[in-house]
């Protein structure tokens, strides 16, 4: 049945191209965000679990259920330098699916940060190691090995859908989901669009307003705006 | 760019076959669910605006963005009989994106429903009307018509992602999205359930315990469990 | 001092036109809304106590403290027939600060329903009473009788600004306060509106869509929006 | 070790007096909340999943896992006639734990009903059984059998401490438990607020103010209450 | 029509006494919360986008839209060095409605803070800037420019009634509003308040007892507080 | 009647064995949970006020009302060294019922820290003086002094039962209760789990995969996990 997505690991998965997650690291998440034309981000209920975390690289995607995280031992083995792993979970749970011990595991194995829709523990730890994180919730609620979930499947993480290998970048703004085959594409337009801001923040910070600058007072006007003393 | 998903409407999309949808209607969203493998199901916020609302349709997506119902009117004129409407929003918002006039043109295109994570108005009169709606909240809140989404793209509501012709079923237990492809397969695995059931509920009516029903007392005692008085 | 609000009671108050409330009466909240041009809405998480629940009258507050309501006896007082009392609380509070009791000296004042940012108990009474309530929540919780608030002073009662005198408009959408001031330009407003939606909705129902109707099309195309197959 | 409390089942536990658990069924939970002094109710998020749901009847305790309803078919067989099962969680969890094959387990040996601190499903057929359920959250998401938890032992159920053998006593305003000790008091208590409460509604129907029937005018004026015209 | 306050511009508005914000500004929220009899704050969801951000002054206020920020450059034009913008949105929205270019232009105009309750983006260089924000949420979403809102009417942000003019004292506690006109009065219950505080501190910290330092003991025992072993 | 739990002060608690809680002090929140079999934990919605408190002591239990922190005073009375002041409150309230004047009380008295289910304010002095308090928010907001509750009886905080004397730890991670009688137990679990996670560290960190360490491949094959290329 090709209904199924629960106990199944996909071990060969298309990354997104080395040079434009590379690229794309270089941008905070508001600007890609807008790059890719306002779609992608993940909820704002995802929060670094220490102030200054950020991350950008490709996906490995895993699907647990409330309370159970074994599959995150099953990610593990099928991450490769340069990964995120993205953990999305069947029902909303805070407990804590993740801590220095898997931390440590998924580091050796190369992953450069942790996005997941539930909640991870050990922050000190974490913080001291400089280990991102990305998540719902901070709980030292353990959880158990029980039941089969997925590795490598489309998911849907805290509002966003993720593909294996889609580029994910997170910092202080939020969590962003690129598209592997759009990633060089987003990078282009992320870097004209700083570009283009570069210019305008000096102008705004001279004094000028964006009234004058974005030309906005005539369709203000046609739009109803009236002023009064 | 393959990124950008707004401002599209795809015209043409591969509904889930007739028959099985037809099949799916006579069952439940819990047994529904069940027969998915446990996948599927939208968050439990997605309430029906009248006790008792219930639906089953081939989904037409719309992506709208907050405080803008633009694309409703867009995502009417893609209506076939028996759609549902499946309506995703950028942002978290509970404005009332859908009232009565709304309904009655949708139901006027074949519409069987409305699955919106955001907010509706006009309660008294889609109640009337028995137009069945699921959505995150009622809400007299006006919308602006002034931004394109896009209708027929795939999007995630209420955490599920939809696919447009995917088979959406409601109840009061909930919302469940069964993919297209998969909705014969699922149909059959519902009336297996289902079957298997009706069995068990006159055992258990009759007294009979669960744990001597399904054999349960053996894995207990293995996984620790202790009797003391 | 002026800055002071709490310890006041305020005993004349100017009602809105009786004449305008009574014609308000007559539309329901979404419609109000928009005639108010979109503004003056409570949150939505103020539901009705029972299905069906529904108001119209001009406005008594009072300012509650969480825990606390020594007020709603003062506030019982200041009713006149046609009064809605709104109660507003200091802090977000789910305590059940009005009852079957309440119910019963309100209503023999003259008063029409209870909206409150706060939560109420003997639900089965009041509904047996059809005594309108719109409340933030339902909770046997009961309350104290120590501190002073006030009555008929201006107030923010979920998330809307209300004055004394005010009307309030609730039903299954939400509520809606529109100042005593506009009352009879809201009235007019509504009435047009609703004279204007007639039309649509048997257009609507007739099949033709919005998109022809509201002459949506060139719009669409100059925002973007492309039709794909 | 004293600690552990997962993984047990008692057997014997002392249930409320019978003749004062039918004494209670007659009093709505917001008189007993009252009579027991303001405490022991649950929070308010306890909502029965149909309206005019009630129930009164002596706790057995469980204590479930996130997304694990096996604990709920041991419980089953603890169930004597008159009992409530109380549901907990180790942590806050939507999933479907309860539906109406347990329901009818649940019946067959005697339960009255069941809240819970979780989700439940089968809505629908819990209506029409008739089955009075309070809980967190309505969902058809289903749950494994794979982690112990616990029968009959003291729990916290949304809020409250409840000890198997406790009166629980739930209706359209909440969820109250009484201590099994504290049971005949409460009744007793309980019988004295109502009947005290009869003669203020008459008072208060023929128009008397609160402020005078409880004699607040001085007490409100000592605090500082000033009139204003 | 009087009811209207959206698409409207005021130019003039009257601001605090520039005297009364300076002193305001030395003392804490709690403190000014208590000096103006408890009222005036802010909901707690509003929080310092960093660590130990606090602003005094005086507010421009802005009318948003869910999802359009196109009033905070007209806002923008309004401002007056000293002044702190406060936006309200007319339905909840966590988008980020502000980034480092409002900043920028905003702090050339003299801005010394922002009040939102709604989103806002580039927290990194915000807080760089160090230009405090205290805001609902963090969202790198963005935001469209098409729907008038208004500059400089009362708005109710986060709970609380605003007017342009009035001060705004924010810091780690929260947000608090004192009206234009209590701003000295305030001001001068703040220092009293405080200078009442610090003798309180030294005795406490010598460990004189609450119970003593306030002579509660009686009240205490008046209200039937008892005491075992 | 023994039902009353308000208007209680217990003088003589039994305080876990101080040996016992020093050991205890030595181990994360997250070890201990584990060590307690995964139960005692508190709601992940209370938080450290600044990054990197923690504490670990004896509970001196309080029962406030909402909005009302005059038992703060009567339990300073109470505190003995070592102790650690936990605030359950009988309705959710965000109340800042603790600031700096309290914070000095308690510190004079030997409290090592505070966990409140409500609010605390004057969170810079705080930790300027390095009180730790773990709250379920901030909030400025004032409260009275009016409604007896009590002291060193068993409360409910946070959804975890806490008895008077039992030991409390808090950290990044959370706050987790020990029943005194087990705090001896617990710590030489809490040991035992650390000294067996060190080695493991290791392992991972040298890149072992935990499905090997662990032995869990056979177990998840036997589950169904499917590997696909």
């Amino acid at each position: 049945m090709t209904m199924n997505t629960l106990g199944i690991v996909k071990r060969t998965i298309d990354r997104a191209d080395r040079d434009a997650v590379e690229r794309l690291s270089a941008f905070g998440v508001a600007t890609i965000h807008e790059a890719m034309g306002r779609v992608g981000l993940m909820k704002p209920y995802m929060r670094p679990i220490y102030s200054g975390a950020h991350l950008c690289g490709t996906a490995v995607t895993v699907l647990l259920h409330p309370g159970d995280n074994w599959m995150m031992h099953v990610a593990a083995e099928q991450i490769r330098p340069g990964d995120v792993v993205v953990a999305a979970v069947t029902a909303d749970c805070t407990d804590g699916f993740f801590g220095d011990l898997l931390a440590t595991s998924f580091r050796a194995r190369g992953a450069v940060g942790l996005i997941i829709d539930g909640g991870v523990r050990d922050v000190k730890d974490l913080t001291a190691m400089e280990f991102p994180v990305f998540s719902r919730a901070v709980s030292a609620k353990g959880t158990i090995k029980a039941t089969v979930g997925s590795v490598n499947v489309p998911v849907v993480c805290a509002g966003a859908a993720v593909n294996p290998g889609d580029v994910v970048v997170a910092d202080d703004d939020g969590v962003v989901v690129v598209p592997a085959a759009a990633a060089a594409a987003v990078a282009d337009a992320a870097r004209t669009r700083e570009a283009n801001e570069a210019g305008k923040r000096e102008r705004l910070g001279a004094g000028e307003l964006g009234l004058d600058m974005y030309a906005m007072r005539e369709a203000l006007a046609k739009a109803g705006l009236t002023y009064i003393d």
